[in-house]
């Protein structure tokens, strides 16, 4: 059995993947750290299926040469499939998978640690160390503990980030999800509708995926109804928060703080180096991250050595499982 | 009944004591924002006790007019009582009470923060952040699940710290006390010497007070007998670590990273505004917090709101209590 993998990062990926190669010695892996273009797809010939990570969308012409040399069981290593154009795939017949979770943890306990940082007003701190200013006062700070956390999602992150925050913390949680997560019922921290969390939160987390009908979950309606000063985080997807809106309630101090590791229209700067923080060629971007109460992570949640790992071990598992014609749970429909 | 109270600090304190004046309406209190000293003692002429707060020395001839004014009853609004001289306490026959809990969560919360900062490897990419670097690789971080976390000392503090990581994070917890707490006992998690708490934590984290025999707990032998790249938080006291051990420690790769909010020497730096990093007159402060893998905060951890609301609450009503000739628990042994 041959597979052929793209787009290794050197930096967290390879070393996993070398440990998966060193247990799997009857699997023969080539790799390389380019991702997939018609240009280095013929790497791949000779090998019965891909495993492949890109943030770009994948050419069809790639596909097609995949697909001329006999390979038609592509496994991807991340959740996200919209890099794909599902025509391509179907024209030639491909089987797609993905690994739908990897680490629940990793995204729940850094929600948390925004959480943290926004209420003990760590970039205020920072700004005050740099400067030679070792006194607290007055940059007092909130505790988690008895704070009502309002969780929107409850799937595997939000249902971590609300243990975390009830259990650890000792946070009242609430939470809404058009479909409660049966393993929470017991909680009872269900609330009926989504203005209702918005009403009662003082730190409101989102963790759904971004369904159309969810597009800008959060807007200028949806905050004139949250309680003054409440906080907002994201880790889920930009697209659920309007970002002018969330400027405005900023800017009004209905929001009293922000921690954002998606924002809407990402793609052109996340994960791309500008050299300067000036050249960064978004001005919402810019003007959030230059304020003392919102702290931006560039899309960071997931990454930690376990999420990698498990990314990259998921993604090769069910990739011999596809050559081996056996069921899984990842095979994303492209129907 | 009349109290005067002396260090009141504008910025966080005045507002919790002007909401315990207005529920007090029958205890007449005067109060500066200056701490005591003889220069200003005669203010609390005519009161019948007296409140204060501070962290230089109390002067002697202070607490003589104190004394002369037929004053004999204080009380602090935090735990330390090391700025008194005993003897001058009891010359005079003062009767002392300190603040011995005020919020065991804010420093546990603050102590789970600096792991997940340091875990996450914040200062990297915050100094990526500000270079316009939004790339995520190959500043990859690690979980706190699945690790093991080692409390030394579990009274009020510990103990909230060690059901943040168990309860919330999903870590393992083991701990360690010259005297368990009845209240963790159940849950099986201390060892039985320091020793075998430093063999096996991924994450130390101390919470003892600082008696005689535990200073510089954490020396060059105890971190020998760590594991390779454990990270190290104190909120406690900084004579509990050995700095010099710990620089040479993190030099050699054994402490993978510190969360320091308090630091051997601290007094001459911490709540002090030195205009600039530069000129902050400590070359060890300066040594670690020039790490990317040292989080320093300035005896921050206590500093929320709550915590500042139940020292001055707590200090007046147990002031009260003193005047009612009441027994307390706050009572300090001068003897």
């Amino acid at each position: 059995m041959k597979i052929y993998v793209f787009g290794v990062r050197g930096g967290d990926e390879e070393a996993p993947l070398k440990n998966w190669m060193a247990e799997h010695p009857e699997v023969e892996v080539g790799f390389t750290h380019d991702i997939l273009t018609p240009d280095n797809a013929n790497l791949a010939k000779g090998y019965d299926g891909v495993c492949s990570v890109q943030r770009e969308p994948y050419a069809r012409e790639a596909l097609k040469m995949l697909h001329d040399y006999g390979i038609s069981k592509l496994s991807v290593r991340n959740v996200g499939v919209d890099g794909f154009n599902f025509k391509d795939l179907n024209d030639f017949g491909f089987t797609l998978t993905n690994v739908p979770v990897y680490s629940p943890n990793a995204i729940a306990e850094h929600a948390s640690f925004l959480v943290g940082r926004l209420l003990r007003r760590v970039p205020e701190f920072d700004d005050k160390f740099r400067a030679g200013n070792l006194k607290w006062s007055p940059t007092i700070g909130t505790e988690i503990a008895g704070k009502t956390v309002g969780v929107i999602g409850t799937g595997h992150i939000g249902s971590v980030f609300a243990r975390i925050m009830q259990f650890g913390y000792g946070a009242k949680v609430i939470a809404y999800d058009i479909d409660p997560n049966p393993a929470l019922e017991n909680l009872g921290i269900y609330v009926d509708s989504l203005d209702e969390l918005l009403a009662q939160a003082d730190i409101i987390s989102i963790h759904t995926p971004l369904a159309p009908q969810d597009y800008h979950m959060i807007d200028a309606d949806a905050i004139s109804k949250m309680k003054q000063g409440s906080y907002l985080i994201n880790c889920a997807r930009g697209g659920l928060v309007d970002t002018d809106a969330l400027i405005a309630g900023l800017d009004s101090g209905k929001i009293a703080g922000a921690g954002l590791d998606v924002l809407d229209n990402e793609n052109g700067i996340f994960q791309k180096d500008f050299g300067s923080f000036d050249a960064i060629p978004n001005e919402k971007f810019k003007n959030l991250a230059s304020r003392d109460n919102v702290i931006i992570t560039p899309h960071t949640a997931f990454y930690t050595k376990r999420a990698v790992h498990n990314m990259v071990y998921e993604a090769m598992d069910t990739q011999i499982k596809l050559l081996n014609g056996e069921i899984t749970k990842n095979i994303v429909n492209t129907k």
